[in-house]
Parts: C-alpha cells; structure tokens; sequence
C-alpha cells in the first residue's frame, strides 16, 4: 500500500470557491486536483493500491482531512482538474457539521472527512506504513528499501513549516527524488513509476 | 535542449471548446495542458532548456502544430488546465487563416502556430536532435546514453497508430520508463526528473 499525505496551507475548508478559477478563489486546490491525479491514475487504469489523504488548513473551518481510500473507491475519479475539484467541494459540503475531532463522514464508499489534524493522520499512518518525507536534501529514492507498506508526506507550493518539519523528525525519514524544487504532483507521479520499476514494489 | 512531441488524434483545430468542460468538449485539449505543466513548470521555476510540440488532429482543420519555445517564452505558463487551454485557445484563433503549410505565426514572443504535419514537426526535430519514442516495450532510460539536445515523442491517451508507428521505425529509439502503460504528464515528468539526475543532463 502506497500513502500519499500533503498539508495544503492555504486551501479552503468550505466549499466556498469557483471551479472557473480555482488558483485565484480556492487557496490552490487545483494544487491537490493535480496531485490526486498523480497519485491514483494510469493510462486507463486506476491505482487501487493507492490512499491519499489531503490536508487543508485554509479558511474558514481549519483543519478538514479529505481521505482517498483506493481499494475501496467507488466514485470514478477523472484525469481533469474540475471534476476532481468538484469531489472536494462535495466532502467539504459533507464535513461541514462536523463536530468532533475524530469522527469521519463517508461522502461516496472509499470517500470520507473529517476534522482530523495533520499530526492526527501522520500518528494514525504511522501505525502500519512506514514513513517518509519527500525533501529535495532527502536520501536519493534509489538508496532506500522500501516495505511493502509506505507513506510519503509531502508539502504544498508552499511547503511544509519549520513546527511541521519538527514533528516530522525522528518518525519521518526524509527522502528525495532530486535535488531541484518539483511540483507536488510530479514528485507524485515519479515516485509512483519509480516505486513499479522494483522487484517487490509497495 | 529537451523537445517534446505529442500527437493529439482528436484535439480541436479550432477554438470551439468550452473551458467549463475541457474533457468534453475539445477532444481533450485538458491532457495537452498537463502535459505543457509536466513539460514546462518546476516549484516556484520555469525549464528554459524545453520545446513541446502539440500536434492536434482533431476537427474542424487539421492539422495545427502548437510550437512552445522555453528559451524565448515570454507568456507566463501557470500551472493549472484552465488557463494553459486559454493559451492554446489563442494560438488556435491566431492560425485559423492559415494556409500555407510551412508558415509559422507568432502568438506571443516563444509561441507559435502553423499547419505543419506531425511528419513535419518529425523531420525538423531530427535536424538537430536525437530522437527517442517514449514506448513502455522500448529500452529503460535508464540504460541510455543521452547527448546534449533530446526529442521525445510521446502518443496521447489513444496513442499513437500503426501509421505513425511505421513512420518512427528507424529514426526514434524506443525508450521506455516502465512497464506499465502511464499517463503522457506523468511520463513526462518522470523524464524530465530523470534527466536532472544525470551528470550531464540535456
């Protein structure tokens, strides 16, 4: 099993932005868009391997956990932006009354919210994945061996904070697909071809 | 320099498409957007050293070669689907007097549109590049010996036809980044990371 979890700085907990301009009204939700993409699609295929969780910290309601859960998936999730898009905008409709901090909504099977923090979900997956984080002073991806059960944190366009960072050391080994600065989304769509290419891939 | 061919069967000649359904309307003019993102962004930068060549065929007036020069762009290429088919939007509405076959016209300092063939675009590319078809039967990248300027051609998510393919054999290597059959942003990205690990990237 693969686990992809990004921290979202800016992106809006309500559903309050246009899908006509998502970079100018959403806190860069086309951001996560591109980075589900990533994440779970082939050419005419679909990674059931594959959980994503995305964590938004933008307005109004901080902090709202949107997980993508491949292997039991049931809504069809398409290669463009705005269709993607309009899966967030249904879980953050669904998440609205939410109450309790651990509680999660089932939007669609596979599809859930919730107002788990980033720390909550980093202690959850910890329980049965081991941990990376994806930093461009990481360990070179090809030096590393990796157990069937992995999960790659990743930052926005902004990148994760230096408290985020401090949590994340000691339980998170960092790790690193090249030495530039990349696009979510592509570090994403790397990882996931590079982890194929192994004799015993996750 | 690292070039960039895709042959879009069905992509719209014409700027008739609605960017409120990029995927339904424009012969999915949306996978040629992720494809310039993959290309063109990295976080927070630009790849000066990349051309992309979008070879549409789809109706009304095939074909229109989309020529995106990295060295002499002067329009800024965000990140997300909607404004990059905007761009292509004009391009195609710059070229629709078009008649001759080898004319280019300049939309914006760096962009450009002609009727050019993808046998054209091929031809020209050959000049001055290695060139390689990106196969998932072809040779790992890995295995490959890379010169300074590079040509990939790569099919769309139909791929290529027994046509073209014919019309490759003998002037592209086939090259390979994995066995399974991935999606043109994604094998693209992966390329252009790969490259960068090189000690003498193109």
């Amino acid at each position: 099993m693969r686990t992809f979890i990004i921290k979202a700085n800016e992106a809006h907990t309500r559903a309050d932005f246009k899908l006509s301009d998502l970079p100018g009204t959403s806190g860069r939700i086309d951001v996560l868009c591109r980075f589900l993409n990533s994440a779970f699609l082939l050419s005419h295929g679909f990674r059931k391997n594959v959980r994503v969780w995305l964590l938004l910290y933008g307005p109004p309601n901080p902090p709202k956990a949107i997980r993508f859960e491949g292997p039991k998936l049931r809504v069809r999730l398409n290669p463009d932006e705005r269709s993607t898009a309009k899966l967030i905008m249904r879980a953050l409709k669904a998440g609205e009354g939410l109450r309790e901090p651990g509680k999660e909504v089932e939007v669609y099977p596979g599809l859930y919210v919730s107002n788990r923090t980033f720390e909550d979900v980093v202690r959850l997956t910890l329980k049965g994945s081991a941990l990376y984080y994806l930093h461009e002073e990481g360990r070179p991806v090809s030096e590393v061996s990796f157990p069937p059960n992995v999960a790659f944190v990743l930052g926005d366009h902004r990148g994760l904070s230096g408290e985020d960072e401090a949590f994340l050391n000691g339980i998170a080994e960092r790790v690193s697909v090249g030495r530039k600065s990349y696009l979510a989304s592509h570090v994403v769509a790397y990882v996931n071809i590079f982890l194929d290419s192994l004799e015993n891939p996750p």
